[in-house]
């Protein structure tokens, strides 16, 4: 891959015209240094799928598994000429892109069977559930494929925090998140801004204009100019919100929490001022369900998967891939392929007859699938809307088992609403799973009514999902170790023989739908350099 | 108004059951120190209309203006019993609460008639526009009318500021607001941190656990926890993406800006660590344009609206208020009523022959209206979106004139986009809309020009809208000063003789849709009260 090809056509191109250039001509990596050339810092080598050009010489390819991860090579592969064929073991697509709504049915692997009984319009998005805007490979997809969004709440001051592991007045009590970062944001500046002005910070501020500093932290903080100390801030509400003629004019702002007291709650750790990575605001969500991702790409590839098809093995030869499968009959049967892309999640892939490597193997057992659980709740009234004034986001607890309860983005003044009832990982996540759906459902309910006192005279019913104990998939992701990330992973990111494996696991988006989509794309671009070169 | 009928009632209702009752027996002032009892330190008197019990009697009341305030006071008194007629001076209804979509039309005071050419299902809201989370107001009227309603984008850290009257490196530069915010806030975060560490914060730290506070500092900062340093943050991106695979594994965090950098700058302006009361998340707008709230309240006040009908004269007489007007067909009429709801903004209320007591007159005096503009861009992709990866919110400029660019929060990936080129008030905006159109187009143009790359070569048209040459409105919104607020505006709360004024300038919610609601159901409830009493 050479740039030489691409240099001469840039200065006359638009640079859009110009990147579409390089991509065609030299591939994603040499768009990648172009545009960094170009100053691009944000640049990526996965905004597009690879360019698979040359002709797929009556190469045949098995896919096993139709997640976003598998549709994605099939999609791609198939476009590009390959035969492919796609084996599922369940009778719908999608993977863990999936949504619950009324009739959804799941039978976890301790034999309960929940048919979930949401109304009509309502839906949980149990696994893959938000798409943060940098995830520009999920979006390639859900703007080729026309499927609609609409923005996710992932971030609302005005939503609570209910922490009763802390100390103080604020333990044990919800408490708006936007007053908890008012307070010890405000008291902060003011601390600093005090002492910066006194002179006593003008050893570490040295090359920094004082003046400006301070006035970067009045503006941060909300403090008062002239006497540089924070006395609450009209961002974090009133006693009486401003209203119409004289009364109500505005009322008192509310008076701060104490800076102690703010401090022991414990609360702060749910502050960041900057957010992570991967939870960065804006996000997004299809309108009517993750699923609908699902969907776009199944209606696109259908014709190739065979559903209810459980891998049973999966041998090699120097000349092609065979699988053994049961099939939706119960039959036994076989498909060979000259290459295999297999999704299948390493824990599920373990218990199956590999004809693998024995360090590829050793490799597979590098890494751990992640207890997940959550729940929806369906509630006849969107009390958090109407009575507590919460839109969206998400209450974060320090409850075992509950994580964070997070409130429904769509249906905006419905009726009713189903919010996630709880979203834990790991040990806690196991012991819950571990009871009834009936009563999963009644510790959730249990949880949320300590944060809102509406909770269980609304409640409707549930629909509860628990990754581990989902045949198929055995985990919501893998979770490398730092080891394993450094010894196995980049083992399985490279073929044993005709074997690809794909999937969020071998992607550092873990847990997230790019993650799963750009692993198929590397993965078939591998297998199609391999089939230009043979 | 008496709390003892409702008090016995209590105990066996639930809550909402019981501030329905408070309502119905008390009144909302009531409810509002019941909710105040029981906790509730942000309830509002306004989040409900008044109940206007007891009967009309037989009385007659005429509104001037058909926007949300003479809606709002239509409506409410209409279901009471009341005899209610709507001058209003346009062929629509909806005041200041309108969108510009294909083949909307207006002609402004210089003259200048524009045609809205905008592709379908396209538009600008060129007056109100958001709706906070705590405009409870508007927010009953949405849901009671079933007006759907979607978030709207506020706050987007991947979003631009463009600074270019600070000094040094990142000067005239766009830059991502949360490239800004890390960097500011993980410098001062390391220098407390390392202060209050050394001890050198102890004395005004007294009565706080020092290492719980750096802790604190820690965590939002984002610093290493070993040397609490500020060595940038994955937040604020990577060099290249996290992928699939092997390569690219993450790339490396983004350099950070020197601190002297961003201090210079002046983009920390933009910055707070809490959103302030206005503007604070989650935000909404209705689904197709924020017109549906002028349109669901139309469709139930239709009968009782008499368009295009010109205010010329407001009389007084002990018994009644009489209405001169020039009707659609140019003739002049009168219309006689009880009571008046005026709800015409007192920029253009002052131009019109009004019997009214001196002192009030005095008092209209005392108020201003913004210079305000918006233009409406069509692009013809959604570059902002596809190259830069920024799903709504503003860039926050210092370009005179242009003030903030907002980006659509509906239509996310759409082929086209129609997006908001600026929003500015006061002076520069009454230079700019001096202008034709077409050079205000110019002008928008090339100020976003300085943002994107890509601005110019994506336009499409324009519609450009300036509040302060709109005839019937005169500006965007009333501008109380200090003194105004505190001498004039009790004056104009309070009716003269039958003449009751109505709208946001009556409120502390100025320029809100709320205020106006807020004010009418203030209003309705006055005459109310004096009907009652008669």
């Amino acid at each position: 891959m050479s740039g030489s090809d691409a240099s001469p056509a840039a200065s006359v191109l638009t640079r859009r015209r110009f990147f579409e250039s390089l991509a065609a001509v030299g591939g994603m990596s040499l768009v990648l240094s172009g545009m960094e050339a170009l100053g691009f810092s944000q640049a990526s080598a996965t905004e597009l799928p690879p360019t698979l050009t040359g002709g797929a010489k009556n190469t045949k390819v098995i896919i096993l598994g139709a997640g976003l991860a598998g549709m994605t090579a099939a999609y791609e592969m198939s476009k590009a000429g390959y035969q492919v064929q796609i084996l599922e073991a369940r009778d719908y697509a999608g993977g863990r892109c999936q949504t619950a709504r009324k009739g959804f049915k799941h039978t976890d692997l301790l034999g309960n069977t929940q048919v979930c009984e949401f109304d009509d319009g309502h839906y949980i998005n149990h696994g893959a559930w938000r798409i943060p805007y940098h995830h520009r490979s999920t979006l390639h997809y859900t703007k080729s494929f026309g499927v609609l969004l609409e923005s996710f709440v992932n971030d609302n001051d005005a939503s609570y925090v209910y922490f009763e592991k802390g100390k103080g007045p604020l333990n044990g009590k919800p408490v708006r998140k936007g007053e908890i970062a008012a307070d010890v944001r405000g008291y902060t500046a003011e601390l600093v801004a005090k002492a910066a002005s006194a002179g006593a910070l003008d050893a570490p501020l040295s090359g920094v204009d004082r003046e400006r500093f301070v006035a970067y932290l009045v503006n941060e903080g909300r403090l008062s100019k002239s006497d540089l100390t924070y006395k609450g801030t009209e961002g974090r509400g009133f006693s009486v919100h401003p209203g119409a003629g004289v009364n109500p004019g505005p009322g008192k702002e509310l008076e701060p929490f104490a800076f102690k007291d703010v401090l022991d709650s414990n609360a702060w750790r749910v502050l960041s001022s900057v957010t992570g990575y991967e939870q960065q605001r804006t996000m997004l969500q299809p309108i009517g369900g993750m699923d609908q991702i699902a969907k776009a790409f199944e209606k696109r590839v259908a014709p190739m998967i065979r559903y209810s098809t459980v891998v049973q093995k999966i041998k090699q030869s120097p000349t092609g891939v065979t699988v053994s499968f049961k099939g939706p009959d119960g039959k036994l049967g076989e498909v060979t392929a000259d290459y295999c892309v297999c999704t299948i999640p390493l824990s599920v892939l373990k218990q199956i007859d590999l004809d693998a490597s024995a360090p590829f193997k050793a490799a597979m057992e590098g890494v751990a699938y992640a207890p997940v659980n959550k729940i929806g709740l369906q509630m006849k009234s969107r009390f958090w809307e109407d009575r507590h004034h919460i839109y969206g986001g998400h209450i974060y607890t320090d409850l075992a088992g509950i994580g964070s309860i997070s409130l429904p983005s769509y249906g905006w003044q419905a009726q009713k609403g189903v919010l996630l009832g709880y979203y834990a990982f790991g040990g806690e996540a196991a012991r819950i799973s571990a009871k009834s759906p009936a009563d999963r459902a009644a510790f959730a309910v249990a949880g949320g009514q300590k944060v809102f006192p509406e909770y269980a005279e609304n409640f409707e019913n549930a629909f509860s999902f628990s990754w581990h104990l989902a045949e198929h998939n055995l985990g919501g992701w893998a979770e490398w170790g730092e080891n394993g990330r450094k010894e196995a992973y980049p083992i399985l990111c490279e073929p044993d023989g005709r074997l690809y494996l794909a999937g969020e696991h071998l992607s550092y988006l873990g847990g997230w739908q790019a993650g799963a989509i750009e692993s198929a794309w590397q993965q078939i671009a591998k297998i199609h350099a391999r089939v230009q070169q043979a």
